[in-house]
């Protein structure tokens, strides 16, 4: 079975945008053990969209095109499938009537722009638009599948979920079950992790895993196909076991979980509260934390101390101690951890200080030189690290240790990089 | 002239990775008066690489494939050009040069696999690698062209700048000059901008603007096709007086430039320092100020005052105004901004406060009510914003809109939403 997504829009050919719906698209098949099998991007050409459903139609089993059904000049997905499928657009009255409910709730006046929205291929169904006036489009010929979405994310993903994947599993039932599981790392290079999980007896020839760099970690992604669902998840949670008993530690979430997520957990599980100084970080370890819902049961505050005198005045740090170590040092680390803690009278303290580049270096102290300092009721300490030479990747990798270290001391686990 | 990408890799179609190399190309080449006509993405199969080779380079001028080139068993690329142009594998003296030189300055020993990557299609000449061990491959047959590049960004980048554009530049010269520039707006809806530009006379349908909306602003396209640079250039200058004339105010930036590094150079033209007070967006603004290399000159520290406490504590905020406004208020956003001016001595002080989602919101409080207050020597204010229901967008949308004020009170150009 082949699955074809051809992504429509000149933005996405010059760069100026990434392809995010094509990449949804596949991860959402991914997760129900459907595998994309190609994909395409081309402009907002009308010849060129023909062309290219034509051959992905001719090749594949399901074709989904995303983008160019929109009401302005430059939407010609529309008389491009009818030209593919030898058809005609037809006024279709739920379609209608679901635009007019739209500009009814939002108290505005139907114009003909709208009204000819709800023309559609005359051998299509229409797939309702729930956030959207643009309705998408299915058509099913000679036992093959082809889906037409709006490019707008939002409207996409309702009927990815709602219509077009329920389509697929009806069309296509499956013989063999994909899971796909991911574990997150961090603090870890990828050559170790690799070397450590080797050492499992066969478990790279198995071709069950595949390793993701970023600036956050290692993400390590276990697949299984098999018959049936029970014996994928055995098969999946039999090689986890055997990967978590060589790098457990490192190993802080699964899937799409990030780490401001999993220690926010944690602290909300133990009741702790937190308050952070951050100094070469300028709030980003804060920003993260906030990002979670309901992120303000445990934090507390935050101070961005950049400078010196922030330092200081906010942190209470020994003017003399702050020039005798400098504001980049273990020890600061360690007083910026416990000052934080100090002033907002929280469970935790967390800080960091370092040196992000590109400027800023001396020679004993190079660029991505951080000390991360971390104050709970029983202990006061703080770690060196060095990252690279990219002011927001140093950034990333800083944040990412800064809530490593967090996690860690929570759970009580040491922390050797 | 027609332009293909090919990407390679399992990791795209199934949406673990967003595809930012078939991006940055088509950026690359934008930019330089070429545009690439269409994209295509394979998994890491070596007969399905071999076909989508055979037909893209049948249809097209110029392809440009990346990834699946590395050393290990996954990566099936090289065999696959094998076949497409039916030739053979030889060993290259001047890709083991370069492969021992690199294994020596990092003090490793070369092992067999580094010694395979020395060996390339007979046909080709292979592309210098300066920043890894896999070389990148070219093959010119029939007038056309085919590279075949790593997927690592920073090696395939290198690889693009320095061999494949000036290999095109020298093949393709142009008969016509593609300029682009991007113009960077926030603080005006697109319907409302679109509706302003669309007033002058023949704007729309000469067919040189094109529309892209995030929850930072809207980015308006400018292209311009002529015959020669100094005539497009021109074009581009017309058409953006032309947009300034109606719109001005609301255009902070051009092409891949952002609001913090704007807001940073005024502030280091004018040699003022500032201070954030940040409550809903939890060190965001912070964050993206200090994403700017130097912005030590002029930011001086941030508070991120999530919970009342803290807001009395740190910015002086008297405790019943703060109960008889609510933290999420015109007047607290104002006493914010003053008392972060006040504590830190900067010439300005920027603060914001707001209910991000899902949870937070009361009667006469929505999710997405925000605050922005800003206080300078002469003036302290604040205004009212509402954004929408998702937590991440809010925050970025709330970012956006501080920096703008913040852009707006240094150019004393008023703000109206």
């Amino acid at each position: 079975m082949k699955i074809h997504i051809i992504t429509i829009g000149d933005e996405i050919l010059i760069g100026q945008i990434l392809n995010s719906n094509a990449s949804y698209i596949g991860e959402l098949l991914s997760n129900n053990s459907y595998k994309v099998t190609s994909s395409s991007v081309v402009g907002d050409k009308e010849e060129i969209i023909v062309d290219e459903i034509n051959s992905a139609f001719k090749n594949n089993d399901v074709v989904i095109c995303t983008g160019g059904l929109g009401p302005t000049h430059d939407d010609v997905t529309l008389p491009a499938i009818v030209k593919s499928f030898n058809t005609e657009l037809v006024k279709n009255e739920e379609v209608l009537n679901d635009i007019k409910e739209i500009f009814n709730k939002r108290n505005r006046e139907l114009t003909d722009t709208n009204i000819k929205q709800s023309y559609v291929p005359k051998n299509c169904q229409p797939i309702r638009n729930h956030n959207g006036t643009a309705p998408g489009i299915y058509i099913i010929e000679k036992d093959k599948l082809f889906f037409a979405l709006p490019g707008v994310p939002l409207e996409m993903r309702a009927m990815m979920q709602d219509f077009v994947l329920p389509i697929i599993c009806e069309h296509f039932p499956q013989e063999y079950i994909t899971k796909i599981k991911t574990l997150m790392t961090t603090g870890i290079p990828e050559s170790y992790l690799f070397d450590e999980i080797k050492k499992i007896d066969g478990i790279i020839e198995q071709g069950n895993l595949a390793f993701l760099p970023s600036q956050f970690g290692v993400r390590i992604r276990v697949t299984a196909v098999e018959q049936d669902e029970e014996t994928a998840n055995e098969k999946i949670f039999e090689i986890e076991q055997q990967i978590r008993s060589k790098v457990g530690r490192y190993i802080y979430g699964k899937d799409s979980q990030n780490l401001e997520l999993i220690v926010g957990n944690l602290l909300k599980d133990r009741r702790f509260t937190i308050a952070v100084a951050e100094s070469c970080t300028g709030g980003l370890i804060s920003s993260r934390i906030t990002n979670i819902s309901g992120s303000s049961e445990y934090f507390e505050r935050a101070m961005v101390t950049y400078s010196n005198g922030a330092k200081v005045e906010q942190l209470g740090i020994d003017e003399d101690l702050l020039h005798k170590y400098g504001a980049v040092s273990l020890e600061v680390a360690r007083l910026m951890a416990e000052g934080i803690k100090a002033v907002s009278g929280t469970d935790i303290g967390l800080a960091v200080t370092g040196i992000m580049g590109p400027g800023g270096s001396t020679e004993n102290k190079p660029v991505g030189l951080v000390y991360i300092g971390i104050c709970d009721d029983t202990l006061c300490t703080a770690k060196e690290f060095r990252f690279g030479d990219n002011r927001l990747l140093n950034k990333d990798r800083a944040s990412q240790a800064a809530l490593e270290i967090l996690r860690r001391n929570l759970l009580g686990i040491s922390y050797d990089q």
